[in-house]
């Protein structure tokens, strides 16, 4: 399962029924579930003197997709899912089943909870704080410094359930509350309230997001998301979001 | 004309004359045109369920830069030619002479016309329409979800000779009319009209294209640009433009 | 120092202690300095018949991470630091210590300061001129078609010390002057005065940068930057900044 033209490292632990494609290095410091499947031009477990000899932890049953680029440091849950060219730097702490889309960047130190979703190029500063079921769209970039350049780096929060829409820009020390909405092109300079729609440079309120409706189905809200979109989730997850509406 | 360090399916279909760089994978499922020149670093027809066994098929002339990965199941005219790092995922049909810059990332199910030219970083969401003649700049995002996430998925539609500047978002089912502008930096949430100006954040009607005058030449009008730029487009598409003023 | 699976030409020159990663690419026409790590499944020379026949030339002392692409025909001063997946095209001319992260995308013909730096996921069009120890953050684009398509190209350019926040658009033959600051999410149309903050789209005056107070210290202005701010610059240079405030 180890692609003759893989430069796989004898010192990482590879679990059982690992693939690893062609033209992809690991490192020594890595350790890699079970089950899992490791794509071409990839490299894994990238050294950096900043990850103080942490290793890069890989859970069970993910898939890399081909030419990213893991740094030794940080560690997934299981079920991890990358599109293409994604880079995820040291010290970044990830949950269960995360999925993180083509050409994402995630600059490490980072916290990010369970069955998160980043769609492709992202930019996460390091810092940022996500929780669980959260959704980030493209070209989105959570900063950190709030007078670039300098020595003070204050991630922002994006909280269970919200979601954040293209092109937007979620300012240093920001908290975007539970279950809200930044609509597309935003610059987000203060905290969003719970629930909420916030857009413009810099985000305004526009609404709260329980009046945003189904473009098939204008009687029914399109928010809270959980409500109707199940996609991809597994049933008792799903199961537990229905119990909180019925 | 094969590197030896490229992995190459036995299976796939390679017309005459074709070159194909190191460290590049051509899966088995591909048909690539005679005279077709793929870089080194490309994964080409990367296997995907969503591609219903399609093939990937490149037309002939086609120039793949290096690092590009090219998804089964999509289609492409001869002159394909694409920067470094482009990923096009699975059931896009494209039609002659498309250009597409480094980073490029077209999320598939689109289609795309004759003579498109995208710059570089271009994110093209699934079920997007793109004319003939198109331009799209840096950093543009074409989207299709009204309410993300959900299962509802409305592309995009850029008219024939439609151009749309750098960081400008493109919302769920709007139409750019044929020969309209996108001013850099716009959120557009209407339908634009043909040979008009938009911009702004919702982009708002601002003028003409005729308005806007030649920065070298101001007695001249800037668009229609088929007027006056014809760099790399061959002779007799210009004749037929330019039939259309005479 | 030359792994065994990098493509190296024999005609390219290289220095004294020079490291090479494997699936790394150098082409004939490249001069690579002394004490000098490139990653591996990099491009290093890629050839384009628009360098002219000039080389690739790499400083001493420089570090290219992986899979990034420099073509034929830039130069760049003594330890030159690349994140990943960076593309510079031809005819660039770098200066000494200059930094870019991660996705970088320089197009070509451009120059390039000294001590200057560059976050993740810039793109700067053809033509920029860029001073010494400018910043400029991810998702900005530096543009020069003031009416695209066109054969006209104007250059923008940012003076000393100056820095654009995050997705920022400069438009053509826009000059930020030295010590401005462009805020995150702005479109600048017009010249920037030095030390003044500009933002919005259009980007308007909003104050001097002296105005700016660091976060956790009230009494002191965030700018100039140069004032507070050393991390990763040479004794030497830091002195040099401080005899104009002393």
């Amino acid at each position: 399962m180890i692609h003759i033209l893989a430069a796989v490292s004898p010192e990482a632990t590879i679990g059982k029924n690992v693939s690893i494609g062609p033209f992809t290095i690991v490192h020594a410091n890595v350790v890699i579930g079970d089950n899992t499947k490791i794509d071409s031009h990839c490299e894994i477990g990238y050294p950096s003197a900043l990850a103080d000899g942490l290793p890069l932890v890989i859970g069970a049953n993910s898939l890399i997709r081909s030419h990213s680029i893991l740094y030794e440091g940080s560690t997934f849950g299981e079920r991890l899912t990358t599109g293409h060219r994604v880079t995820i730097r040291e010290k970044t702490v990830v949950g269960i089943n995360f999925q993180v889309g083509t050409l994402g960047d995630i600059q490490g130190s980072c916290t990010i909870g369970d069955y998160v979703r980043f769609h492709s190029n992202v930019h996460i500063g390091q810092k940022s704080t996500v929780g669980n079921y959260v959704w980030i769209f493209p070209y989105v970039v959570l900063t950190n410094d709030p007078h670039p350049p300098s020595d003070i780096s204050i991630g922002a929060t994006v909280e269970d359930f919200a979601a954040v829409a293209t092109m937007s820009v979620v300012l240093p020390g920001v908290t975007i509350g539970k279950g809200a909405l930044v609509a597309a092109h935003s610059s987000v300079a203060r905290d969003v309230a719970p629930d909420t729609v916030v857009g413009g440079t810099p985000a305004k309120y526009l609404c709260d997001t329980s009046k945003i409706k189904l473009k098939n189905d204008p009687d029914t809200s399109a928010y809270p998301w959980r409500k109707h979109f199940h996609r991809g989730y597994p049933e008792s997850v799903v199961a537990e979001w229905l119990k909180e509406f019925s």
